[in-house]
């Protein structure tokens, strides 16, 4: 995997917001929606460095930080498991000093309260207490199919108030072309909008509604 | 249906609140508690301009929006799907020259930090990227059975951060009088209570206790 | 049930945090995730004052209360029904009144705004605006067994945005030293961390590691 | 309500099942999928005596059994709480004694073995061994909202292992009409199949397909 | 703890069934109904020994098989994570082997068709196929709190198709009489009804709907 | 893709069962548990046929049965909504007619006693009597991510009672050789466990649990 996105395009990416990506890349790509950011205000772009591990352990979370380059988004799959915290406020300080963009994971962590004060983006099902052993074996980098996406190491994992999206590294540069007409499509719609144009004229609806009988 | 909800009416149902409202009209018309507001500062009041949708298409939106007159609530019926978003900033914009009052969605929306910037009330199950086709009929003001409580166009829907409830716009007057009667025995409870009263002298559930065998 | 836990305790355990409790106390007591703050920044502890109530009626939370003691949590179990809110504010307004630290209810509450406002710690499975009626009996101070741990009355409960944690009042004196204790490791932990150690280093998981065939 | 279903309409809609009904009917009416027979071979259908209770009490059900009338479809709204079982098997007796033709409850049943022994028919969200009191007051004969159905009393309920869909008392002739119709179909569909024709032929669908690009 | 049940004590309790117990011994003890049997015609009975594990591992469950004793009801606490099966066929020999009463898994197990044709008794949340490792600690014969019941080694455990319920080894004789009194109590009652009297009359329960204005 | 698992391979992996192969591939390409058969006696194989539709829509599925050759496993991605059922009994016909080996969906179906009746295996999220329109495009052939796990076309899909499990086509020598000598491993340890041995010896467990200070 030669992944050679520049940091220019990861603020592009953050800045069109998951929802624009999403439709310019094709509708596909976003995870399902109960992975949410605990901080709604963070905004995360790199690329993903996977790990499969067992729900309620997280060996393999401190194995993957000596992997971690940094930029990257860590991407832990503990099974939608949510009764245990694997990540927490000493994880958070780590990630920091590795230089982590951010980390998603198919569970819960704890220390909530300090891991939005460090200002450390993380996305996640919920919040749980509870502490995990450092028993179990797992598997980094390789991929994972996590909230309904296959993600792969490298793959470009998006994020921020509204969900998480994944863009192959290879697409990066169609997918910001894309969303930038997207964007320019919509600017034109919200002028339109304001003059007084109706969604169903803008979109050409009219014949699709008539084929109903509607109108 | 002829719906003379006065705008003064509406700001009284707005600052009582919807549990007072509940409580006025016989526990009746509350929608379920996963239907939550994006931003739970908002309050809102208005007729309910229904609309039966499938999930995943919101071709039935943009049509609805064509018969919507200002102050009205939208009221959506995804089927409580959650893994698209037929709601977004760009049809919030036009809700907002149609001059709508606010959104209930059996469903999800995209954009949730640009609707909460702009200031529109939206009252849904969750938020999803994902987007829809514009390719499904459906119906519009028609009853739609939403969050266990059925809602017929013309229906006055109340929402804040607790949730949402609907009132008969027939029973308007009624359930106002009897908000106001809740909030005075509220306030005369306040007192008492301050006084150093036990809510069982106020409510009077001694004999209640006592049947029990509890005192 | 002789409790002497003092207010210093108490204010030792509202600032170690939930998570480290549970650690602490060898990662037992932790109730399940969804029973949340209302509002996350509030911090909360002191003995409980367990109720075993009917879901949809609050006469034995009126009960409950001319027993309370001035720094009891008060500990609801409504059988996690959530489409009923036996609590609201003119109750908090009382709670206020008897000097109760908090509650935890398993199941819903209303007035979440009021609640908020008036700053009564409250956690809960969610908001619903449905009453409650007042007419069926119960049990105060029995113990309940609500989110995954059994609580008798006079347990310690500590509460913060992290979630809700359990702890016998005969085992605080060693639970806050072993709290001291980890959270002394926490600070050293985070000093090799910002010199550049890694988690694996810290925590000596190398063999473990090995075991494994990972390096 | 002047409710004029025949014993051999009832027939007929127990023999067309479910989801005939709610195509021939417009695709409304179908209860969500959660509420399932104890026993999937069963069929019924009969008009709605509905009852609004409280989760955890089951006065209302005695209640209800004395207006009932032989051949109702008893309707339960229990809240969808499922950690209370309001019917059991002395209350089955009860209720063949009176001559029901089943029950449907959003909520659970308990003595399910018995039931279903019993040959009753019931639709149920589960089974719960827990108990109920006797204390609580609620409402017979008023619409119920329930699985996303709005249910008036003499409302037809039809059940069988796929479901459950309500028709309305007046439309039953136009609705059996329809069914008839629509199995007609379904056996000229068949014998279409069974010569070699493909679903796309039959339903017409080549043009649609066309309109977006597949052949 | 000195279990001195006897085996006609178990065989009573299987044959009173859950319902009856729970009743009996005054509406406690009761596990959550999502717990089910795997195969809905099994009773089971037995003294419980309790293993609280980690999800995802199942080294706790081998050990715990090298304690157990003939007539023991085996308790997993699997944190009611349901994509693992810790148990299978295999672990099912070796339960007959021992003389194992049944398994309660507050998890799910696998080879559910083989389970059922051994006609070995297992209570669980769900099928899954999925390993397990053999690498977490875990605890034997400690208290575990599942299905929101407490359960203790020792104390009894009684299942059938309608769930499972929790009786303490001193209560044992109390609860046959009580649930001997229930059985002869529901007799009458069916007595009762085919004479033609109601559930009303049979419970005197006109007093309590004449308070609600109900006749 | 040239599949060319032969119509041998396929019986042995019915044989084997999901579990057993789970192992054999190294514990992955697991289902999750809530896709089960309608009918839990059925067992199933063969290579996928992949369709990406929308929910509530079922074009897309009569479009995929003009693509299907005999011996296919059609895998419908419905994106986990359950209140619609795009399958029902003409459907299966027009399946059988085809010679499909069986139907995964990501959602439910409909005429579920039907579907049973003819023999069809069907592995499903649940059943929905409410219809689908016939308006929606999507994708035959691409791959799908469901259930956790990500299925791309020809990819074999087995399934029985435990559920769902996924083998890469070039895989399934490997995984049928590792099965054989998973399945001759639990004759073994039958053969001892009959002879009185325990699992903890068979499985070499000692040393494990003697770290952790278990004997």
């Amino acid at each position: 995997m030669t992944q050679t996105v520049t940091q220019q395009q990861f603020e592009h990416l953050k800045a069109f917001g998951t929802a624009t990506i999403h439709e310019a890349q094709g509708q596909k790509g976003a995870l399902d929606g109960a992975l949410k950011p605990l901080d709604p205000t963070v905004r995360m772009a790199g690329p993903a460095l996977t790990v499969d591990l067992r729900p309620g352990d997280n060996l393999m979370v401190h194995y993957a930080l000596t992997k971690a380059r940094p930029g990257d988004v860590l991407v832990l799959d503990a099974k939608a498991f949510t009764e245990a915290g694997p990540w927490g406020d000493v994880l958070t300080l780590a990630a920091q000093q590795v230089g982590l963009a951010g980390l998603v994971i198919n569970g819960a962590v704890r220390d909530g309260s300090a891991i939005v004060e460090m200002g450390f983006p993380v996305f996640c099902r919920g919040l749980s207490i509870k502490g995990t052993n450092k028993n179990q074996p797992g598997k980094v980098n390789v991929p994972v199919c996590i909230g309904g996406v296959s993600i792969s190491p490298g793959d470009i994992v998006v994020g921020d108030r509204d969900g998480l999206v994944v863009v192959a590294a290879e697409e990066i540069e169609t997918v910001i072309a894309k969303s930038v007409e997207r964007e320019e499509k919509e600017v034109w719609m919200r002028e339109q909008l304001l003059q007084g144009k109706t969604m169903v004229d803008l979109l050409g609806l009219a014949e699709t509604l008539e084929r109903f009988g509607l109108n």
